[in-house]
Formats: C-alpha cells, structure tokens, sequence
C-alpha cells in the first residue's frame, strides 16, 4: 500500500493509508513552508508518509487536515482522534519538542527567542523575491529590496561568529530559513540580467549556503535550481505543474 | 526619574531610564499586538518600565530597540548587551519561559501547538475587522467574514468544554486572543447600525468574554469600548491621537 507520487487534486479519491501509526505529512513539492517540515522530519529522522496536495485544485478531503487549505499540515496518528497541525513554524517547533535526537532549537529561551525573530527577518526578502520570481512584471525596486534584507543575515552571521546560524552545528534557525537560500539561485535562471548574489557582499552567507548544503538533511529534501526554475515556468503561464518535481531535470 | 505618560513622537529625546535591570517595554497604548505583551507582563506579575511610542511619528532611536520600527517590544536590561527582542508571540512566550510563575502555556509539547495554532486562527478576524473599525468604506463582505471566523472560536470553546481556552484557569491562547475581542464591542459606537455579536450565535463566546473581563491581568489593561471609539475616531480622521488613552473619557 504505497501512495502514488503525484500531487493529489481536486476529484481524487484520498489516499488509502495504512494504519501503521506513522505520522502523515501533507505537503506540495515547491513549497518552501513545506521544506520546513520536510527538514525537520529528516533531520530528527521521523518516519513518516508524504502526500503531495495540488494547490491549484485542492482535493475536497484536505480541509479535513488543514481547515483552511493551506501547506504544511501533519497528521498525528498515534494520538486519539488523530489531529492534525498547520503552520510550518509550529509544526517544527512540535517535532522538536515531541520526538527524541538533538534538540534543533537552543534549550535557552532568550536564544530560542533570537532564533525566532531572526526566522521572522527574512519576510521582506521572501516578499520581494516572490515577484521577481514569479511575475514577469516585479515592481523595479524589488532586487534592492531583496538585497538589503539580506544584508541583514550577512551582519547577523558575521556577529554571531559561527558556522551556522544555529551553532557551531545546524540547527532549526538554519533549516527555517534554508528554504528560501535554495531558491535563490533560480533567479540566475529566471532573470534576463542573470542575478547572483554578489560575492563580497554576501560572503559569509555564501559560505553558509555551502555548508548547509552539504547537511544530511538538506540533500535529501532539496531541489537544484533548474527543478526551481522549471516549476516557475510553467507558474509564470499561469498553469502551475507540481508533478514537474517528479520528473527526471 | 519617572517616563513621561505619552507616547514619544519624532524629534523627542530618548527618556532617560534608571539603570536598575526593570525590564523596558515599548508599546503603543491601542496596539493590541503590544496587549498581549502586557498582559502577560502582568499576569506573571514582572516589573517593567512602559514607553509609549508614536507609531505616526516615530522617535529616531526607537530602530536600536526595534530596527523595523515596530510594536511591542521588550528589551532586557539586565542580558549582556541589553538586547531587545520583538514579535509579540516571541516576547510572550520569552516572558513565559525565562520568568517565574504559572506558565501559560501548557507543558504540553501537543496543547501548546493545538493553542498556536487556535491563535493563528483569529488572524481572518482581524483582517475583517479592520477595515470595519478604521475605514468609512468597508468591503461589503467584511462583517459576514467577521462573523465565519468567529464561528471557529464559538464551536472551539465549546469543543474544548472549558472556561477558558487555556482550560480550567485562563491561559496564554486567551491572552494572545483578547486584545481583539477587547475591541470588537466598539463596532457598536463606530458602525451606524451599531453592531452587536448575536446573542445565540456566540452564546459561549460572549460568556467567555465576561470571564476573561474578570482577570485581575485584564482588569489591569484592557481599555473601556468607548474609549477605542474615541481613538478609532481620531484615526479615521487621518490624525492618530494616541494620547488619548490618557485622557479622562
């Protein structure tokens, strides 16, 4: 009993799931929120199902998991009435609470606390590079935009004075923020100018990215660029195709 | 050396502080965000200094607490460094961590999840809210949206089965939520048909309202109705008085 490796739209019958007490995640493959998820799940190497929701025409039954429709959700099945949570950043903050292995975020609640608000910081960059991504019009202030907020994490490296932004190892800052460092680099592939982030002013960053790439966790979870920039095409004509995740580059 | 009771506009000098490890809360006096710091500020019973900040014209050193300019928060003087922390869900649970006291949050890593995420449903109320109490225009639809995301929280309470959201005493969900169900009577003073919640539609709701008003940490905070109607007032006008939360009514 094994669930099909699609993104389940709208019609479709749910999934047949085995009783098994393995956790389900409910997820899209492009999905950076997802990716939160996904990484935290591998990181703490939790057994769990996934299965793919269209988001464009979202089966019926997912509001069952998520009220409002939205990605990420997991399903607790080893709890009585198997609920459900939503919201990326507290389904993380649950699996590392609940399940055994290190502890992603630091123990100390002012550092925690850091950690969060610096997850927080990265929303003007997210919101800047959505249309420079995705639209083929982005309002011509966005690149500068999207650069200063990254000044930001190239400082904060810089102060923090370790390798990661979670420690001397990767913790959940790195995985909660990771997501949108592995799309970046599609806007060299989606941009006519060929954007890259420019390698004095982001050379802390640079290396990190490096670094976190080679993380056990990021490999199995991340996408290269040219799956990026494939989705995003066919989501610039309007007709997002999930599926292309599944497909051989 | 006591802090001026205003909210500190642009131009105006830093207030000087006394050097005596009190916590530093910077908040404006209607923000309900900056609410939910100080009520559990005071349900947890912890010194502080309050400083009100303008939020139409802010003062240039408030960006060293906040570096978006942004309401609430707290910044702790007696950390190496002083440094400040903001979002008012971190600044809460930080407070509830690090302070002594009843913790607010349940221990529970599963509870706790369940309450954020019922905080992060109130977030449709809100939006439909908004444009209700400050603009003279509402969207047609904005009270029928209002009223389908209350439902949530009609249906939740009487799911959960007990006083408060948090349980049998109040939690920090009904904290985090308050502050909006705190204003939510002003739109009787402010909308021309004087709107109500319907009495059987919220029946627990309105009961739970009543309970919260009775917390010696909402007594302590919450603003009469008539006086959100006076500065809903000043808003709509296009000139923010908050000051006024320091007037007689």
């Amino acid at each position: 009993m094994s669930i099909p490796l699609k993104h389940f739209k709208q019609g479709t019958a749910k999934p047949e799931l085995p009783e098994d007490g393995v956790l389900r995640f409910y997820l899209m493959r492009f999905c950076p929120y997802s990716e939160r998820g996904s990484l935290v799940l591998a990181a703490k190497q939790i057994p769990h199902h996934k299965i793919y929701i269209d988001l464009s025409e979202k089966p019926d039954w997912y509001t069952d998991y998520s009220p409002l429709g939205k990605v990420p959700a997991i399903q607790l099945t080893t709890v009585e009435g198997q609920p459900a949570l939503v919201e990326s950043l507290v389904i993380a903050e649950y699996l590392d609470e609940q399940y055994p292995g290190r502890q992603l975020y630091p123990a100390d609640p002012l550092q925690k606390a850091l950690d969060k608000i610096l997850i927080e910081r990265l929303a003007p960059a997210v919101s800047a590079v959505y249309p420079l991504l995705f639209t083929k019009d982005p309002p011509a202030d966005a690149l500068s935009k999207f650069e200063q907020a990254l000044d930001v994490f190239e400082q904060e490296i810089g102060k923090r004075g370790t390798p990661f932004f979670g420690g001397e190892q990767i913790g959940m800052v790195d995985y909660m923020i990771w997501p949108w460092f592995e799309r970046f680099p599609a806007l060299k592939l989606v941009l006519p100018e060929k954007y890259e982030l420019d390698k004095d002013r982001y050379a802390k960053l640079l290396e990190w990215i490096e670094l976190v790439a080679q993380d056990e966790a990021i490999k199995q979870t991340a996408l290269a660029s040219e799956m990026h920039a494939k989705f995003i095409a066919t989501r610039q004509e309007g007709t997002p195709n999930y599926d292309v995740a599944f497909e051989e580059l």
